[in-house]
């Protein structure tokens, strides 16, 4: 469990962990307030960030290149981070099917004046791999950050928040059964999962797009690569459990989750987002509902509420 | 200084106070992070309602009136606790003339469906009076609350942040020369004025759509009525500085307002609202370039992030 990585610091709160008025039954939810991380509209990626701009610093690069969707928080995150290191940033973004949206997360990207690149979902592979392949050409020195910050360095962003909730769980008092978090491309649950190392506290992903497979996949590799010469991490990965109890695509919402999102706004006053933790937080409530025998759980608001402010063209 | 005020808890965490990059001459900006105050998208109304939430509870009324304009976040908050107590809430919101504004602050409020009568701006106090009169009528018992939530009980919330600063700046082994905050209707900077008390550190509101004669007097009303049974209140508003040192209406902006927003997103990742703390931070920064002893100064950021995020339609 030791870490070489360097950061450079970009948060300077300690987000709140405390007892929801919502309820599950009889389970009681906790909640990781970390969309109020207070660096660039927080969330889990400024977590991620600190460790990604101390690569980018050591690279000694003059540009980044990354990657996501018009949703996208990694991107958001980003560009702040570019900007403040003053490295210039290219984003590729994957065009959207249908409507135009606007508003949230590209608002604030928008501030930064990163490069942007759009390409089609079908094409994003090869786009990528030939863009590179163009920046390499033109002798451009540039560090390749894969979409939503994907990299084992990133991963201790939230080991560091695991050792956090420990100390704050102990001030309450309390052991958590399990915790729960959105998984998207999988860091955060992989640095989640080797935070709380043995820990009872059972790990839950809940997918918002990939398969359950491909989830469980992508953290076990970011966990095996975040220690490579200790055997713990072998064992670790038995905590890896995602969540792909709900029927809806990335982007997409119901009924159930605006209910959702108005019902903890009104309990709790928080806001949460359509686009991964509403989804997640709707996933551990029905999974909740049919496995009744968890008193205490954590769940970790993970941030993207600009989402909440997107708007149709 | 005694409070006999009660208030309920809507907040769990304590916003970071701590040294900005962005600096002005030679005059090191710290700032106090309302804006991520943790209850239904924080800011300074937060605080202000804790004590509030207090008074409905305590009146047992079935219903709250309140009054505020389409970027208010008194309203928000109003909506958010009205529907976290159980209490109707009817919001009289001024219409605006020109293009139809939607997104940011009433995204939030329309998830708690609180009753919406909109009125213009010129008809506002009678419609106001009508509207109670009606009520009255009716035998519905009901709360007005003031717009921006102006009431003496409700400037405790900012005497206690006022404590909480001077812990952190304490802690940081630090003495503010001048504090700086938005005035809208001057309830914060009241608490904050009382709360800092026999301090040295000179407190200035910087109006947002007032005159400065407005803002001192009903600053001066507020915190005469805090503490009517002591001496202390009338030396207090010696420490009321008002600026109006920007030439921009109530809810418009200018290009060293985009500039400012986009400046302080690049240093220090925090997005500045164009409404309230965009322009109290350019009337700060326009103050201390003419007046350059100061080596410390304190800019509280009291939130408004969702203006962000209003279009046009």
């Amino acid at each position: 469990m030791k870490n070489n990585n360097e950061k450079i610091k970009l948060i300077n709160n300690i987000s709140s962990l405390y007892k929801m008025q919502y309820r599950v039954g009889k389970t009681n939810i906790y909640i990781k307030r970390d969309d109020t991380l207070d660096f660039a509209f927080g969330g889990n990626k400024v977590r991620l960030f600190e460790y990604i701009a101390s690569i980018i610093v050591k690279s000694r690069v003059e540009r980044v290149v990354t990657f996501g969707s018009v949703y996208s928080n990694h991107v958001r995150v980003a560009a702040a981070v570019c900007a403040k290191l003053g490295v210039e940033c290219d984003i590729i973004v994957l065009e959207e099917e249908g409507k135009k949206k606007t508003g949230g997360n590209f608002v604030l990207t928008s501030m930064y004046n990163p490069n942007l690149l759009y390409c089609k979902l079908e094409e994003a592979y090869s786009f990528i791999d030939d863009y590179q392949e163009r920046l390499h050409k033109q002798g451009i020195k540039f560090l390749w950050i894969p979409g939503g910050g994907h990299m084992p360095e990133a991963a201790w962003g939230y080991v560091d928040a695991a050792k956090e909730i420990l100390i704050q769980a102990d001030e309450l008092n309390i052991e958590f059964d399990a915790c729960f978090v959105p998984c998207g491309t999988g860091t955060t649950q992989a640095g989640i999962v080797y935070g709380f190392g043995k820990q009872k506290t059972k790990v839950f992903g809940v997918t918002v797009a990939r398969t359950k497979e491909r989830c469980r996949k992508e953290i076990e590799d970011i966990i095996l690569k975040m220690d490579i010469n200790s055997g713990t991490a072998l064992k670790l990965v038995e905590n890896i459990n995602v969540l792909d109890n709900l029927n809806i695509k990335y982007g997409e919402s119901n009924d159930d989750i605006h209910s959702l999102i108005e019902d903890v706004a009104i309990t709790d006053g928080i806001f949460l987002d359509p686009v991964y933790n509403a989804k997640a937080f709707l996933g551990m409530k029905l999974y909740l509902s049919e496995n009744t025998q968890y008193k205490n759980v954590l769940y970790i608001n993970t941030g993207g509420t600009p989402n909440i402010f997107i708007c149709e063209e």
